[in-house]
């Protein structure tokens, strides 16, 4: 966890981003292996078989410690890799803004994928990533991505407010209603099995 | 102006970008053309002529009229041609916010520029855009975007708080205490002979 400063930023700050990796080497990213994933695949034994296997590197994205204020604007890059637990796309495990009403922009720089969304009252909502394409998280919805192509990382820019924190315990604990699934080599939203009410 | 509301966004909003113009077709940009620049490059003499040789858009951005609350967060494209007025760069406008503590992140995603920010102290920090390079603008700065390079459009993606509001008057009264110009083929920061204090 980054320390969190409630004294606004006074000094500029510029960040290179490689826009073909979505990597900086301003610090290091966070990363999230497959066995950091334990309880979010729908398949565990695939899941356990794969951990065993090799543990890939999943994701990875970047926290700046920007102050948890509401006028600063925290930001970085996230970096899904491609490939599947059974029948389901790498993905982030996703979470809720710890202030709900928190919305999100993401701009996809490079890949294909989803970003799933869902209420803490059930509605659902899937957008396309696409590059060039930006996905408005509406506060109150909890966020997912899903990098659904073979072979390219899914990058994105995602920039939300510094006071909004993240609750990863509700969807590690209850996990999202809908998940995302391949059928014949593309994409379909199904319920999930082990999602917990 | 863009209508702003004060009821929460609640369903995703997708928008595609090009990434190779920064432009979109999902709505109409605002666009800057060198007549509505009047008062704001130092050689007023060659904006005149510019102005009435050929009255070229300098700069266009989009506003998607996203909620003015502080959960929200307002976003878009900006995109600032290549050219000068005299020997000072295309620039955009550059403004406060209305609620000055608020903060912005800026990506560059193509071209080569500058952003010049001031306080209102007077305090001027200058951060380089380059391709996948972002610049973090502190709250309580002024901000402009300058294209410093001879040909290419400085494409950059930029997010702040939904509540920040838009001081342009400020820097259309007493404009920057500092100006960048090309001397020798390279930009210099100097001071602005029309600054008023
Ligand atoms: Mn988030
Ligand atoms: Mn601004």
């Amino acid at each position: 966890m980054s320390t969190t400063s409630l004294d606004p930023t006074v000094t500029a700050v510029a960040t290179q981003f490689d826009l073909a990796t979505g990597l900086t080497e301003a610090r290091p990213s966070l990363q999230r292996r497959l066995s950091d994933m334990s309880g979010m695949y729908a398949d565990t034994a695939a899941l356990s078989a794969a951990v065993d296997a090799d543990d890939v590197l999943t994701y990875e994205f970047y926290d700046f410690g920007v102050p948890s204020l509401e006028t600063e604007v925290a930001y970085g890059t996230s970096i899904t890799y491609p490939g599947k637990v059974g029948d389901e796309y790498f993905m982030t495990k996703g979470h809720f803004h710890t202030r709900l009403e928190s919305a999100e922009i993401y701009l996809c720089l490079s890949g294909q994928g989803l970003m799933l969304m869902e209420s803490p009252e059930g509605d659902v909502q899937v957008e396309e990533f696409r590059p060039g394409r930006s996905v408005y998280v509406p506060g109150r919805y909890a966020h997912r991505s899903i990098n659904t192509s073979p072979d390219e990382p899914l990058i994105t820019f995602f920039a939300f407010p510094g006071d909004a924190g993240h609750d990863y315990g509700t969807i590690e604990t209850k996990g999202f209603r809908r998940i995302v699934l391949e059928r014949d080599g593309a994409p379909v939203l199904v319920d999930n099995p082990r999602w917990q009410s």
